[in-house]
């Protein structure tokens, strides 16, 4: 990278003060507009970058908001993001983005990364290394720094900033009792991700569910890179388990597969209900009944709260968005109780 | 944000030089142990961020390469960025990410923005806007300041740098001669993508392939936000089409569920072919044919040329490398003639 042409250059090269380039770049009304025009013309000829860090000194705000995900491949992270970059496209701010890649180290490295890259604050979801850990360390410099940080869906409560998630294990409740509620007796939970916080989640509403209906309870963990799963087609086969709840979409996606290739019907032989409303669950056949994430919303949402936070519209106190569950009646799943009785 | 600790700070919190506390920082050797224990302690005490800029200078390189992408729903880019951050970990770099939103100021802005951040160069998919404007203006404080550039997937012929993409249009030429030797006679093209450059590239390809082989063409365009598309099933009803090449993952599943869902079937009334090999071309049930973008490949490989070019490991000529283009057979297709005259 060659080094880059400086005010103090560009000023003598049009023999005014550093100040004069400086307020003529940045429009000051103290400047003439013949002279704003000059100096902004040599500075574009020169390509002139203004140094950032200098500028941060004066204005502050660089409307650049940091953005750190775990992963980029699943589709929730995906669409959050969207989220994310259309609120800041619509409030005037820019994004820049960090993966962490699942892992506490990465995730520390780009905080460092976008502190020194000047962000007005920081968008998280946490690691599942950092979750695993309860690690909170590498966030210090945010605080001590007054950064503001928001934590969206991979929270920790330890963590005192402005959160926005929703309640897996009461949709995963929720989810159980609806399958139980269109006639569903056998109801099994079904993870393909079995390591993850938002497992043990969805895995303990699930829990919660049978044992308040006094249903029968089944977990089971499966590869999803080692499907069809030959535990899955026995439990259908003796008839001992009529509904599914799987711990994500592509395990629901799996789980019917499977049942649809060994003759089975859906849902007249087995229902299911997946999470995360992404585009496979809406064109699969049939189309997959499932627990909206709201990922898009949590992303917006997120963005909101931290534009506000930065222009200081909101109290000192961290705020906590617990957003509304709902669940998407497609075709996996028979309608309700209420309704087969008509 | 408050104004963080300085290494004149640090200097006269611990009694020393601002050069010790630099040197001290930077583990040289000319620092004695003990002082280097102390001066990173008070550091990190008081969450001391090194100024990039200021580093710079000394050290030139960050280890950091920003990527610019047009959007990050489509399942290809998210695979590409994926490719991209896997490789960048393994080979000690760190990635900063904008997103464009298809949009030529949004992607100017973005290079403005990594610039400043210090990027050791940058790898970019152009926007939809700057590939149909072939605006490259914003793109030259890059060549000025030689901070190297790599494009990928969306390129453009009069911009000089390394690139790394595949041949749209020869992709979809073998995509229909696959269909054709599959025994399809009537083959239609389906766009549900007609306003961008690779539907312009694959609908050329497809149009090139039915004019050497002496076919039908029929090309469609359709709107994937209303479907079943009325034309479509009209064409299968009244045998005017027997094989359709999809512009995209997305309208090849929507093709394949009207077709089914009117009770035609697949392959043996209709086969179809598509682009992009996503999660819903594999679980799909025909699982998909389909046309291998190798996204992840595109990605690995742009970084990997963009850290031999940082590290002086290139020639000064720019390298371009075309991607062998790959189709992958499932079920949406019919076996080919001379499998089935076994």
């Amino acid at each position: 990278m060659e080094n880059r042409i400086t005010l103090k250059e560009l000023a003598k090269l049009l023999n005014v003060s550093i100040s004069t380039v400086s307020k003529a770049l940045n429009d000051s009304p103290e400047i003439s507009p013949q002279t704003q025009k000059r100096v902004k013309e040599l500075a574009a000829l020169n390509h002139y970058v203004p140094n950032m860090l200098a500028q941060n000194l004066k204005t502050r705000h660089t409307k650049t908001i940091g953005v750190i995900i775990p992963a980029i491949l699943p589709h929730f992270f995906a669409e959050a993001l969207h989220g994310i970059e259309t609120k800041a496209s619509e409030l005037g701010y820019r994004i820049i983005i960090c993966i962490s890649n699942e892992s506490l180290k990465k995730e520390a490295e780009s905080v460092q990364t976008l502190i020194k890259g000047q962000v007005d604050g920081l968008i998280m979801s946490l690691s599942q290394e950092t979750q695993a850990k309860m690690e909170i360390d590498h966030l210090q410099p945010l605080f001590s720094h007054k950064v503001p940080l928001v934590l969206f869906d991979r929270v920790l409560k330890q963590i005192q900033c402005d959160k926005i998630h929703i309640n897996d294990s009461l949709q995963a409740e929720q989810a159980t009792m609806a399958l139980l509620n269109s006639g569903c007796k056998k109801i099994a939970y079904f993870s393909g991700i079995s390591d993850t916080s938002v497992d043990d989640e969805r895995k303990k509403g699930y829990l919660d569910a049978v044992k308040i209906l006094g249903a029968s309870r089944k977990v089971v963990n499966f590869d999803p890179k080692n499907f069809p799963d030959k535990k899955l087609l026995d439990l259908i086969e003796n008839k001992k388990v009529d509904g599914i709840l799987a711990s994500d979409e592509l395990g629901a996606i799996l789980v019917m597969k499977s049942a649809l290739n060994a003759g089975f019907r859906i849902p007249e032989d087995l229902s299911v209900i997946g999470f995360t409303n992404g585009q496979m669950s809406e064109h699969f056949r049939p189309s997959l009944s499932t627990v909206d994430q709201h990922a898009e919303e949590q992303g917006k949402l997120a963005l909101e709260t931290m534009v506000d936070r930065i222009e200081g519209k909101l109290p000192a106190e961290p705020i906590e968005y617990k957003l509304e569950t709902s669940i998407i009646h497609r075709n996996s799943t028979r309608q309700k109780l209420y309704d087969l009785a008509d």
